[in-house]
């Protein structure tokens, strides 16, 4: 049986994750920034690791200037590989909601188009993240990406 | 940081998006062209296109009329095309709150397959659609579907 | 012209739909099984033979018990099938509301990751549900699977 949990949060869940792969699409980087908390952590890895016990992460931004620095670099990057993003997001699985944070899974699918015009599926996997209200919303204080997909051929050119 | 927005337009948003992509799926094409305005703009064009300020459009149809006579067009050339759409549409981004509007984005993917039952990726991108008001629900009065897919073999056979 | 539905029901059709696909993905079964009503019905079968009228199902578990029985066996075969799932399930269309059951339809796609990592679209189609009303949450009393995809190679290893 499923209850139905606390409708604001919800709200506030889907109201993230919708701007979290929008925004990134839209290659609006710094407005992405601003859904992570100041004290953050973003990190990607492989189903299979995270599975076994083995947590070697793939990307592992720590703080906040971390994650900024990546950014950079990626926008650096991208000039020499363009391509357009697609995320999508499914509806999310609350995990555990406290007091203070949310715990959150949703699965996700990554389509990338290449200067062909060709739309192929990128990756796929699943989001767990805990939130932490901030004002009328939530920021992201822990994102953590498990990839289905082992071969990613250019991960570092597009975030998860 | 994500505020939560309206809650009832939010519901109304998902209800409008869910209903857009499961009645054409059905084939149920009147019922579709029954979720936009009596005065509605729909129109096609490749992401590339609009980010560049071209904005030629693949499909653009600025009437109900134009949009039903599409539609019919549609259902002609299908009897000699069979396939089965399956749309799936992201978590909507609320972009814009209005008195009598709604702006959303959406991302969406859709699937084709064919009469040997293989089922394909067909087209990606994005929703950018006005919603207005309209009873206890909403109405689309302007949907631009941006395509990241440049290379869509049927388009014309396929609401998007 | 939609109109916004029951607010707790959608919030609870949601939840529903994201334990099922999450609780799949975990290969958490149990919890999975426990998302069906005592008296249920889980069934699959290609769209194609739904719409001419065929009901024969690919998979038909007319009670919990032989809903379980098949969870064991593919429990026994996945251990010489190593694979990942991962369920992208779109938001759902409120078909039906009554005192004690919604009808609910949702699109899905599935995607299946091998032993080499790779990453491909699995299958898609339509989930029609009757759900009842179970405490503060909702059960699942009937899922019928309805297949776009005819071909799928290793169907039995995996729930849909």
């Amino acid at each position: 049986m499923t209850a139905a949990k606390g409708q604001v949060d919800r709200a506030a869940v889907q109201d993230l994750l919708a701007e979290y792969g929008g925004l990134l699409d839209l290659g609006r980087y710094d407005d992405w920034l601003a859904l992570f908390a100041a004290e953050c952590r973003y990190s990607v890895m492989p189903r299979e690791n995270y599975d076994q016990g083995l947590p070697v992460a793939l990307i592992l931004c720590d703080s906040r200037g971390m994650l900024e620095d990546r950014i950079m670099a990626l926008r650096e990057a991208n000039k020499y590989n363009i391509h357009i993003d697609r995320h999508l997001i499914g509806l999310p699985r609350i995990v555990a909601e406290g007091a203070s944070a949310i715990e959150i899974e949703a699965p996700f699918a990554v389509y990338q188009t290449d200067q062909e015009g060709e739309t192929r599926l990128f990756a796929a996997g699943l989001y767990r993240d805990r939130l932490e209200h901030a004002g009328a919303g939530l920021r992201i204080a822990d994102k953590l990406v498990l990839l289905d997909t082992a071969a990613v051929p250019t991960l570092l050119a597009t975030p998860l």
